[in-house]
């Protein structure tokens, strides 16, 4: 099957398209009628870096490379807009393939609304996606960027984290799953594989007036050090206040782990930390609700000084380590 | 080095950012507001597939994949705006080859007035470069697609053609030399290595009332046949008006093959083709000279029917193949 064959063929499964976009894929470029300003980030997944094709179904690692991009933009307050999407393919991956990978990045891209409205496809020695999102909002300044976080600001998580973490675990050793219940390790595990973009919740946080937001792709170690050095600021995380995903504690015990080096040194959970004036916490809490996504926990402060700081139950305190390896 | 302390060293040789980007590289995501109509392509370019570390230098393979992104943005009309670039480094490129590599990006985007906005460095097996670029112009209606081509309309070619296949065959025999001048030979060598993109000349011809647009990165053959599906129309070209590059037919003779198969079958000329009203043609030829980057070259019309025709010199047809392979 010919380069334009193989497109004409994934073009037929796109959504349609989002009333910004006047010309989709097929053309030169995409045309799209933007209004108000735009969030944009590219984000890159290779085979034996990112994932390993062994580990994860096509349809799992097309869901993850639009759901990693997307997190971007959640974590911008932004809403779902475009995506372009080149993927490298190898010779052992062939049209069945290219079309289960194309029907799991189509399947985030229903879920979230976002258009596929441009891509490119060729030759790679191993499977490569890149994810370019384009996200919206009506005035720039309803983007919340890294730095911002004020001392004095509250620091909430949304959802579960050290979960992907645990399900990478799990996935390297198949005999700690003995410990939790199947149900338990199936989420840990998919965890691991997807990827979920909070964008209601990061909208939601948007609205109720944070004042800086990342996502924790790198873990809260290192995505907080970021927030904190963007925001010229120190973090100060309280440890016992940490929302482990369930199933984490049992796996970390199991793997002669400590649950909270999976919990702050292990990415890709995908979850979001904002920095907000806590008298907006009660608003972003409920707006945060109405999203549906996940709930928000408090789980600390934002002090003058900088780095992340975090305390244990028993005292003392812990400083991760950034987290800075070229992947 | 780490992947931050990298990307740090990265944005430290970025030219200043455009007037609409308001947070560039170094965020979750770039902020721009755009206003108007956006135009956006991704190009994806990978070792042993599009280019090749033993015949182009590093700065050559940056310059060439910005390059051949803005070519398609250039397809359209748009003027250039803000590009987003995926690296994937393999093992064997150190710091210094990714800051060479990104030198070449850098200057194509400070020649066009591109802002770099974003990218990602990931590790990967090969050297790969996935350009997303962002195009602008201030009415949707401004951007000149690949349909809309009229029987009647006449064709034009911007620059010569064949240069980039004929600096092809230079590159893999270089005996091939010694038929033309140093300076020939250099021109068309410069020419398979480089991809210079004909923003100008595209801006110039959407505005003289162009109806259908295209670059040639596959070859006037196959690109042509695109323009002409889109329009639901045919192309008649006339061999003998095709403007070759100084150097193609001794080349092409040297190395037994026919002048005229490098200029319609070879790609990577990134030349533009344009149908437009013929009352339009003068106007056209003024606003592409003041654009400065090339001449237009009247090569054919528009006709009813479908596919791509070249009449030859001497009587007799020439119906090129489409290209249609994954590279």
């Amino acid at each position: 099957m010919g380069e334009f064959e193989l497109l004409a063929r994934l073009r037929e499964r796109l959504p349609p398209a989002g009333a910004r976009v006047l010309l989709g894929s097929g053309d030169d470029a995409a045309v799209s009628v933007p209004g108000g300003a735009t969030a944009t980030s590219v984000d890159a997944l290779v085979d034996g870096v990112h994932f390993r094709r062994d580990r994860a179904s096509l349809a799992e690692i097309g869901r993850k490379a639009l759901g990693a991009a997307l997190s971007d933009l959640a974590a911008m307050g932004a809403e779902a807009g475009e995506a372009y999407i080149a993927i490298g393919v190898p010779p052992d991956l062939g049209e069945d393939g290219c079309l289960e990978l194309f029907d799991g990045i189509a399947a985030v891209a229903a879920a979230t609304g976002t258009t596929l409205a441009g891509g490119d496809v060729t030759r790679a020695p191993v499977l490569t996606l890149v994810a370019t999102v384009v996200g919206h909002a009506d005035r720039p300044d309803e983007l919340v960027g890294r730095g911002g976080a004020e001392p004095g600001d509250v620091l909430v998580l949304s959802g579960e984290i050290g979960g992907a973490a645990a399900g990478l675990l799990l996935l390297e050793r198949t005999e700690l799953g003995a410990t939790i219940s199947p149900a338990a390790a199936g989420r840990l595990r998919r965890r691991q594989l997807e990827a979920t973009p909070r964008l209601g919740t990061g909208q939601a946080l948007a609205a109720a007036g944070a004042h800086a937001m990342i996502d924790l792709s790198d873990g809260l170690g290192g995505d907080g050090g970021h927030l904190a050095a963007a925001s010229g600021a120190g973090l100060r995380i309280d440890a016992a206040a940490l929302p482990l995903a369930p199933g984490v504690s049992e796996v970390a015990a199991a793997a002669g782990r400590d649950p909270l080096e999976l919990a702050t040194a292990g990415g890709e959970d995908y979850e979001l930390l904002a920095a907000l004036p806590a008298e907006r916490l009660a608003d972003a809490r409920r707006r945060t609700r109405e999203a549906g996504e996940a709930e928000l926990t408090a789980v600390g402060e934002v002090v003058a000084g900088a780095g992340v700081e975090i305390r244990l139950p028993g005292g003392g305190t812990l400083a991760p380590a950034g987290f800075d390896q070229l992947r």
